[in-house]
């Protein structure tokens, strides 16, 4: 494709009232990013691609996932919604500073992969004026028909308006387009609304193009890729889409997934070589891992990186801003968070590390707690290399723990422990010979009394 | 409708013995609940509505079972296993009372619903003698066939004694029947044992309401719904359709289900508006959770209510007689039991709260246990408003710590704390330069002298 | 069948470099173990049946799984891949010892079972020189197809080679094959390498027997059984079938599984009367699980005996070693390892006991941790019968707590503990009035300097 510039205008301003939240309907997340992250994703990138995005009134929080996603993005309101073309019409500004190619996509469709886009305007430099997606719907009903004559797009007829000859098209309309862009607004501009509700529909560009003596194309794609996502239902099989993509994704390049379907990866997930993932795992956005690493099952991982051949879980929980060495050993029920732990290191059981650093080889007992939290402030606790943490130790933070330090099992340090020392905050053990026995009489008594 | 009264036999006598289980068949559950309550949840209930249950000889639990969840419904030994109709008959003192209908229905096809009941009640205000449950099977081979003649239901057919013709008829007989309940006893008492097992069968109804000139029908409903229980394969298909229902219900009330197909609910499971549940949830019976709450990956939820806004997990465990209230936060490898949380607690890590009471906006740190058994008695903790637990605490109940308490982590609380009060139980820490550096000198002393 | 002597050849020289993996491609695991296990285990066992295995060479690993799954078996080392045929012929050595059946099996076809072997042996019995496994193919494209007349196989024809005729046939070769052991290496020796790649090829059998004037006949077997792995998408479907099959097994056996598709299980998993199994548990190798025993949901089991009626979870991780005597509970976040538990210990929650013995109905508290790692050396913990464990007390092993004593809450037991005596290891409480008022006086000074 010669180096053509583009316009993608994703339509956001829906208001999704059967989603049934309060949540806009495009920032409902799919394999932990929000719709309009996808699809803004797929959208043409780079020199020359330009991006409108048409938001509601009262979208705040759509605007700010733009700006998050894609800075360039210039955002437009539809004050009021009056049809698709209506909306397409809201990013008129940008529209007329004529890009080559003009794509008109959806918020709500998050599947939609860059290749389609691409796969779409070819047609356009060829000398389309108009190409529109469209797929072979299991079941039609409902959707405006693609009415074809040889290559060329005669019409898209809508469901109700179709002749029993007609139901009979299994191709079906997605909804997006692409537009020759230097011919986009006088066609959009054509578009009426003398219709029933009295409003502007896209679909009516392919009989004006028609009508111009232009040409109109259909592209064709998957019915998986276009689903648009009305309702939870529908955002679940959207997930389920997405996660099957990822999974396939992550066995070809030589991941093992050992029950695949019981793995929920992030769009985002990086893999190193000889990766496995044990049943039952859950990673959100922002995960790298490493060669050779090993995650096992329950373990539930946001934003971290994981070295080569560390070893994670079960019921690793390793929360934003973890960075692992290689080979750090992270056993059950251990949480990190803001953690950095370099090679070697060693978390075996029941243990909460939280804004930390640890030293290379240091080892931490079942049950060691950083106490990043005194109720007001957040601190660190730094711990050197080579250090042991006895078990069931509290390690108040600010706090430094020397390299080779040894902390004595149920110890609370508050105070910064050299290199090499060994810290110990204990009483001495008593013994009471009898007690037990004692302590049992004594309960005993009470319950009969009680039940007596 | 009119309101007619009805009599609800339920047949639960049967010995279940291919569920290989000691537990009577109609006990095991589905969705949180046993076999048989699903059903007679669905049994008409109200004014009119009248229920008996057949139970086998030695079936104490099934009779307890019963009564616990049906205090109103009557129950019957059928002594000797001799047939369907001989069981019905077991409730003869029933319904010689005379209701307008009376249902006859089977204690494991616990997917059935009270509309079908109501859809299979009213041929007979119209003038039915008997309504008779149908299903399209997708292989019918082994049931009785219904043979119909127009609407009429003409015979059941046993799959054994069927011409090729007649077995060629998908629709089937599911044994659920509904009969005109004035004439009731008179047709269960004509029907008669001589066949090859000299058992009475319900199926000769069909006969014998024929040859006294009344009127037979068939009620179709799907294969799914009247699916009956006998192994425990069965068992899991009926729990995978039963979940499959409830998931929809959920998605269809506007729940984020991300991985519907990873979430086990309950069949009494409350849901308030823009509630997430992340993959990997389990939810037993008597669970509420109000407006806006999340429940993170890998928690499992019993007879719990969960305020709005609270988020839950991953990794938490709540059991029965937790009561959460706005905005709790309880997070990784947390347990309660018999704990109140008011608005605002904060259990984020590694704890247990058990037979506790939390005043809003408490902080319990990593590690915090509520020391409620002391080898014969439980006790309770009761925490104030805005409390700090430091990591590691062991509250031994009973105990009370006061509003705006703070405890230093690691202390042993045996004694109240007052409110405002500062409560530490500590040993002074101390740190031996050098001690860990001779430890190490030691123990690899030690090792070379093991090895050699 | 008669007592025939047979010699199964195994092969697993191939390298395996679709699978993107540093493991050679017969020792990744399904259901547990590798992938030659699998086959190894299928292959005629007893007085008779003799094993050879060809590796290729550096394949140190595969040697050493075959003598662990197998110490009879030989192993040959196949120097050049140039062929099936040559890969057979590596083991030239056994085969000349001319067992009466001559087997050829795949190390990548985890799924052959015992029987299929036997069905595959029966026609040399009856005087066949050849039979070859054959399968229905969904989709036959690439396979080599079975042309039969009759019941006798004529040719194997290449998929390439295939006219259109043929390639109609959906018989096709699983590749697995028995030989007349008295005149295999007669065969074996006449297959040439006249082909584009210059190599030997064991589907070449087939026209040389019928050349020989011998018979060559098909035994047919599901697809789903001759599976090859070739890549990890490959061997999680392998995993998939190998988990049906268990989990069908387990049904079948009476084992109450509410969500199979949602519990893994070991190849050697061994289960008693009315075990419960809830949604999400991984079972790996050597469990025996005994009557009326649960495993909640979330637990993660390896080489661990569980007793009767025990209760396993939920979030159990139970790590090799573990034993269980009748009526454990072992409760949430709770992890063992190498730990003998006797009848009725309760370990409820949050807790590591590992290289201990727990004397029958101890109680060990929430937070109990057994230290057994001092950074150099592992030791074991003993706790006598009858025993009380307070929450959050340190296990310094090694360390004896006799019977009947009780460890107060918090403590750090590095002293043994007598029979029937009350240990504490604890400072005084110390409750300062105010001090928590004025320490947060203190902090919300210090945050309002630093804001402002």
């Amino acid at each position: 494709m010669t180096a053509r510039s583009s316009l993608t205008v994703v339509l956001a301003a829906g208001e999704g009232t059967r989603m049934r939240s309060s949540l806009p309907k495009v920032l409902h997340p799919v394999a932990g990013q929000s719709l309009l992250a996808h699809v803004l994703d797929a959208a043409p990138h780079g020199a020359g691609a330009s991006l409108a995005v048409v938001v509601g009134p009262d979208h705040k929080a759509v605007t700010e996932e733009v700006r998050r996603v894609r800075a360039d993005a210039a955002t437009f309101v539809q004050a009021e919604r009056l049809g698709t073309a209506h909306a397409v019409l809201a990013a008129r500004e940008a529209i007329a500073r004529g890009a080559d190619d003009l794509l008109v996509a959806f918020g709500d469709t998050p599947l939609i992969s860059a290749e389609t886009f691409a796969r779409l305007r070819a047609p356009l430099a060829k000398g389309a004026a108009l190409a529109v997606l469209g797929f072979r719907a299991a079941d039609p009903t409902g959707y405006g028909r693609l009415l074809l004559q040889g290559d060329r797009l005669m019409a898209i007829r809508e469901h109700a308006d179709a002749t029993d000859e007609e139901r009979k098209v299994t191709l079906c309309n997605a909804g997006v387009m692409a537009f020759d862009g230097r011919r986009a607004l006088e066609i959009l501009d054509r578009i009426g609304n003398a219709n029933s509700k009295g409003e502007y529909y896209l679909v009516d560009a392919v009989a004006i193009v028609r009508k111009m003596g232009l040409e109109a194309v259909v592209i064709e794609t998957s019915e998986d890729e276009v689903r648009g996502i009305n309702n939870k239902a529908q955002l679940a099989e959207a997930e389920a889409v997405m996660q099957a993509r990822l999974r396939q994704a992550a066995l070809d390049a030589g991941v093992t997934l050992i029950a695949p379907e019981t793995v929920y990866l992030a769009a985002d997930t990086k893999f190193g070589s000889d990766v496995t993932i044990e049943p039952f795992v859950v990673i959100g956005p922002g995960v790298t891992i490493a060669d050779g690493a090993v995650i096992h099952s329950f373990s539930h991982i946001v934003q971290t990186s994981i070295g080569r051949h560390a070893s994670i879980g079960p019921y690793a929980r390793l929360r934003p801003g973890t960075s692992l060495g290689e080979g750090v050993r992270i056993g059950n029920f251990v949480e990190t968070k803001a953690a950095t732990l370099e090679a070697g290191v060693k978390v075996n059981h029941l243990s909460y590390v939280g804004d930390a650093h640890v030293g290379a080889n240091s080892n931490l007992g079942a049950g060691t707690v950083t106490c990043n939290y005194d109720g007001f402030f957040k601190h660190k606790t730094l711990i050197g290399e080579g250090a042991f943490v006895g078990t069931n130790s509290s390690l108040v933070a600010p706090v430094k723990i020397g390299n080779g330090a040894y902390i004595g099992s149920g110890s609370v340090i508050t105070k910064d422990v050299p290199d090499d020392a060994m810290a110990v905050e204990r009483s001495p053990q008593s013994n009471r010979e009898g007690g037990a026995a004692r302590y049992r009489e004594m309960k005993l008594r009470a319950k009969a009394e009680k039940q007596g």
